[in-house]
């Protein structure tokens, strides 16, 4: 066999490997490192065979393969309080100079004195406010480079880590290993459409089209010849409960056959995708590990976790048990 | 050489050429077969080999390669009226026996009549009223349905042709050809969001989650047990001029490096298109040909080009003659 021969069955190989092994069952376990063998890992191996085993009485192809994850709490940590609310409150912080009065006003004065009691007594009227003040009056653009260079830099307060390096090692693991299976993922959060789409694709792999959010609206304007969206202190869409499945609908236009989730509020996204004809997939992350991350669930204020557990026992969708399915949480575990 | 040799190498370079054809240069102008060779091929080309030229000074990363198509009158006709509202004029018809007071109610009774200039007459606020009654008041899963029926039987008046036969050859293949090179396309059109998602898969290749449109507002409850979207009487986003940019931003989360529309109501979008950093693409669609589809623009109530025809001239974007640059304008012409 002469040389260029050899060369061709050295690239034939290197291209059909890359073609046929992300979808062989038997390497697919391999893509799941951080899941400890157990009935989770096994449920969600099983289903991703059956679903794309071609000619099976559960097949579906490959378009239709669309799931959904929830965010905060699902693909990264959500305590003390949700990351965004972390954000807002550091951009009071750096725009106080600039607003004398907040020194007097709440919730500005509970944020700037670090009062986080008075701040959750504000309610949501005061979060509301909180948000809307440090989430508009600034273009597009300009909002995205302020969550990049936030998102670079900022610190999570009990790991001392970036918050990008709170997302959960098994979850990342799942996304790539439903892609590999021909599956397309979608984040749909309660959490700001344009909070999270500056960074999910580095790090979950999810472009900005894939992902779900709430959102304020914004506005189109000429600015010295040069077009600009404006945000405006004015909600859009809110993404959470119920607003999932109208989320899902407005920007996805077909139903999952799969859902991800960890609180109530993400009890109608994974009600929606159960509804649907043929074989379907719920998964709720059960947070039980104070350890290495957090345990909470029916009394916590962040993603409660009490009709939605109830319904998962129901209908028999799989829960993870974090501390006993998840070998490792973070990547930065030793 | 033995036949398992043979074999290997039959299939390695079936491998091969699917995987490397499509980004050869040669190969792409072969792609647009439905383009006479003219300005507004040349320019496609050019920009397409430009932008995905690995190491040169336009090149565009793959995820960022994204193209937005107006759908009304860029990518299907739009005469003698956008085909959605026939789509709304026919349910008028089909819903009228459960409706008498239709018989004496404008704008129905015109409707029913067949009485278009009536019609016309009754205003932004008589077309409303004619959507709002014929789009809403049913499931999501129901309209689809009610959608899928009527694309899949109703007829031009014209070229009594299915409307999915009136869509363009050149741009079917434009879009191809654009997806060939790496390129996510997306519509943003003025149609309503529903009403395009159930066929623009099978006839465009443009998948729901690509689609961005009008829409009304949906609300999620729970029907004996299983959740439903109920679609409401009430507008939720007009994805037209000011908003297409809106839409985009909400939808796609990214600025498009390329843009296609044919009317005043796509100027605002090939702007927003144009003011990004780097190489841009915009092009116009103008109906210069009576004979083959229609031949209007200042003046046209439907479709009108004016402003954006003069933006166009002004900036260099490219417009088509249909007349002149398009071989074939529908696929059924001989």
């Amino acid at each position: 066999m002469n040389s260029v021969f050899h060369r061709i069955l050295q690239w034939s190989a290197v291209v059909l490997l890359a073609v046929v092994l992300p979808v062989t069952p038997g390497w697919a376990q391999d893509l799941l490192p951080s899941w400890n063998d157990g009935l989770a890992k096994k449920t969600i191996v099983e289903y991703v065979g059956k679903v794309t085993k071609e000619g099976g009485p559960d097949f579906v192809s490959q378009g239709e393969r669309v799931a959904v994850f929830d965010n905060d709490g699902t693909l990264w940590s959500e305590k003390p309080v949700y990351f965004q609310l972390l954000f807002a409150i550091d951009r009071v912080k750096v725009l106080a100079p600039k607003h004398p009065e907040w020194k007097t006003n709440q919730p500005f004065k509970a944020v700037l004195e670090n009062d986080m009691e008075t701040l959750v007594e504000s309610g949501m009227r005061g979060l509301v406010e909180l948000v809307m003040t440090t989430h508009s009056g600034m273009t597009t653009e300009e909002f995205e480079k302020i969550v990049s260079d936030w998102i670079a830099t900022a610190k999570h307060p009990r790991f001392q880590r970036h918050y990008t390096e709170l997302v959960f090692q098994p979850m990342l693991e799942l996304l790539a290993y439903l892609r590999a299976n021909g599956f397309k993922t979608f984040i749909v959060s309660g959490g700001g459409i344009e909070f999270m789409r500056p960074w999910t694709e580095s790090v979950y792999g999810i472009p900005p089209e894939q992902v779900v959010g709430s959102s304020i609206k914004t506005k189109f304007e000429m600015r010295n010849g040069r077009p600009v969206l404006a945000r405006l202190p004015e909600v859009n869409f809110i993404d959470d409960k119920a607003g999932k499945p109208v989320g899902i609908n407005q920007h996805i236009g077909s139903r999952p056959i799969a859902g991800f989730g960890n609180s109530d509020g993400d009890l109608q996204m994974l009600q929606w995708t159960a509804a649907g004809k043929g074989a379907r997939f719920m998964l709720i992350v059960h947070h039980t590990d104070e350890e290495r991350e957090w345990a909470y669930d029916r009394e916590s204020h962040v993603g409660r976790l009490d009709k939605a557990l109830d319904e998962a026992k129901k209908h028999g969708w799989t829960v993870v048990d974090m501390k006993r399915d998840w070998r490792r949480i973070f990547a930065f575990e030793k």
